[in-house]
């Protein structure tokens, strides 16, 4: 069994935004030389969101603007009252989850044809990690 | 370590349909061999969702109905703009998840007395991919 | 490859209640000896959720009274029509996730500085089995 880590930081310019990480993880199964297995992507943040769904910019802003009607940025939240003002990206973290699978087979993601993988930044403008772990062989 | 990946093709006769895929898994598991470790199941499309449950009828209505007022479908999405009506069914893809594991002991499911894995087909009539991935000993 | 199944039983004194399983997690990664690989933790239970999140008072006030908001607990389900009352709980559920996943490197679970695995008992007073599964060398 082969174990690979890999680690990348974000910084997005915006508050809220989307990236396609799929290529990062493309790079990095290509880095640890394992060719089949599964590959764990994890937001090290509870303030960012990180899921599999299709790249059209439609959707991507329906998603963006569901998650908002769901889960209201705002002031009216306990955490609040300790100076936070980011429990809507907490509650839109768990809405559309922190961390996804990805099966690899003959060195190649089993995604399907408009599948990728989003992270969603949701409070940004400043560094963020997520963690590609790969097992296999 | 040993790595097997299966897959299941459904194609329902309704848009919308609740499938109970726990005897399929099963069946994976025991051509597999393998008897510990866990098992990846993943929609390979974001217009369906793959969750575990209990498997009541009342229960699985009330699911979807959940899920409708949730992330109601229609045309009011901007994903609908590219001729698409499916918004509502990634939606509902995000809000239920997409894939599951489930823990493998002793050549057995590790499910609780009444949970099962549901595949629910969002926008269906046509062929859909679900993989099955066992990784262990 | 090293396999390490850990079970954990809970049983709460309210009917709802938060608990932060991240030490008994590390208690299962030392009793394993498994230094690096991934962890899944798993509630073997439908009306029970399990997420990744920061363990801060207030947020976690939030989470639940969110939940609340968007999967009410009450009699209008057609699960209730079987006599039970828990559909509310099922819901949750699935909104807020049964299973999570934490990376382990060098002996030590890869969590952001904030985060931490949480147990919400959504229907208890009962005994409640939570799995605890470490795959890896």
């Amino acid at each position: 069994m082969r174990i690979h880590s890999d680690y990348m930081t974000v910084q997005t310019k915006e508050k809220r935004e989307l990236l396609n990480i799929t290529p990062n993880i493309k790079a990095a199964v290509e880095k640890s030389g394992i060719r089949d297995g599964i590959i764990l992507i994890s937001s090290l943040h509870s303030n960012s969101a990180l899921f599999v769904n299709d790249e059209e910019p439609g959707l991507l802003q329906d998603i963006m603007e569901w998650a908002d009607r769901i889960a209201p940025f705002g002031p009216d939240y306990h955490h609040s009252a300790r100076s936070e003002s980011n429990a809507g990206a907490h509650l839109q973290s768990l809405l559309l989850n922190h961390q996804a699978f990805v099966s690899l087979t003959d060195g190649k993601l089993e995604l399907g044809p408009w599948q990728n993988v989003m992270y969603a930044e949701l409070d940004g403008q400043r560094p963020k990690r997520i963690l590609i772990k790969i097992l296999g062989e």
